[in-house]
């Protein structure tokens, strides 16, 4: 099942997609109201609402070595990182390229979207906290991540994280293909599979240390081809099975 | 005014503190409802609904030399970095020490917490957008901040973020004394004024690249004095004009 979100007078409902129609539900895992829109011309919204963002850095091996960070061991845990709820951009959205950065990279991925409250997963269990999931976008300021203290402004700052098309409930994440196009171009080409930490992996040792909350977002990393965007670009991130987030950069 | 935030009846609820005893009121901001508790036996919660909480690193220059950061020059700009909602923790409560670090230590802060939406703060108008002032307490895991890739489990980890007792929303935060105590004896004893980067510097900085909504919070950073936590220990995060701050190690 495919859920949508969707901005429509005045507030933000959850829809079930079927085909080319959006059927509201009544709050996420409810029923059908019986109203509906087309999915052509509905005001898309990111398909989470987190308390939190949290993101898997060098989680492929190939984008480790393109950033020049291969010391030659493999990361023994994933490295991890935060954005907030500020980061969210709506699909088809437009994120305007910050003045403060010299080199606005993009890097599509794979995200997640928790349903239960998870701690302590086991890998049992883990895939069933997830309710979902969608595309994401870790837009990066890659000039201040070696400047700044820590990965603030590079990661976390206001829009930098677009989010959809919707939220995909049946999908296998183990061997989904990801795609990044700039303005049709392919840039990133990859596969799950290829993931140094799985989705498992990195659920169990996430929430060693941190609790997640229903709605909230994890992001698993990036596969090697990430690249400067420039105003006028638009980014497409496709997922095998769950479908293409677009972004245009303004 | 003292606002406190207070756990009854299996829901959380402001109330405006005179005395000892705390009067509720209709949502912060609004008018007392009547109704009240003695603060003596109240269950204390965090003094904010963060969407996020904002540190800032390195803000004291004789904290800066400690750490054997110093090379030379002061920042120039606030080094910042994130906690989630997940990292808060009420005043009087309990912290267990984790077991996955070697080294665990205490910092004990000014905390601002966000009153009206704030992007783009100019210095005129920044501290209109602080709705009051409360003690933080940055728990962090000193040995992870060096080996992990960001300061993830070292400082967002569950429970990483005691704060309270209560917001003091009438205060200058320019030059107030800050103190922090383990089991009475002094560690931490230092002044605002001190700061590299004052709260209207923060704000303003801040808010560049990051929007804050109501209830967020801000770290201002920590003087020198920091050092580790043992199970048993009790903290305490003593602001000038606020009030003190305590938290037991467990």
């Amino acid at each position: 099942m495919r859920m949508v979100r969707v901005q429509q007078g005045g507030q933000a409902r959850w829809g079930e997609l079927s085909g080319d129609e959006i059927h509201f539900v009544d709050g996420l895992g409810g029923a059908r109201t019986g109203e509906g829109v087309p999915l052509a011309g509905a005001a898309l919204l990111p398909p989470a609402e987190p308390t939190k963002i949290v993101c898997v850095g060098r989680n492929y091996l190939d984008h480790i070595r393109e950033l020049g960070n291969d010391s030659g061991d493999l990361p023994r845990e994933p490295g991890l990182f935060l954005k907030g709820p500020n980061a969210l951009a709506e699909p088809g959205g437009t994120v305007d390229r910050p003045d403060w950065t010299q080199n606005f990279h993009f890097e599509g991925e794979l995200a997640l979207v928790i349903g239960r409250r998870a701690a302590h997963l086991s890998p049992e269990t883990a895939l069933a906290h997830v309710a979902g999931y969608t595309c994401g976008l870790d837009l990066t300021a890659r000039d201040l991540q070696k400047t700044d203290l820590q990965w603030f402004r590079a990661k976390a700052a206001d829009r930098f994280c677009p989010l959809g098309p919707w939220m995909e409930t049946e999908l296998d994440p183990a061997d989904l293909r990801v795609q990044t196009r700039v303005n049709g171009e392919t840039k990133q080409d990859s596969r799950t599979s290829l993931m140094i930490f799985n989705v498992v992996d990195i659920l169990t040792y996430v929430t060693r240390f941190v609790t997640l909350e229903p709605g909230d977002v994890v992001l698993t990393g990036t596969p090697e081809g990430v690249g400067p965007l420039q105003s006028g670009d638009t980014v497409e991130v496709e997922v095998e099975g769950i479908g293409t987030l677009t972004t245009h950069i303004g």
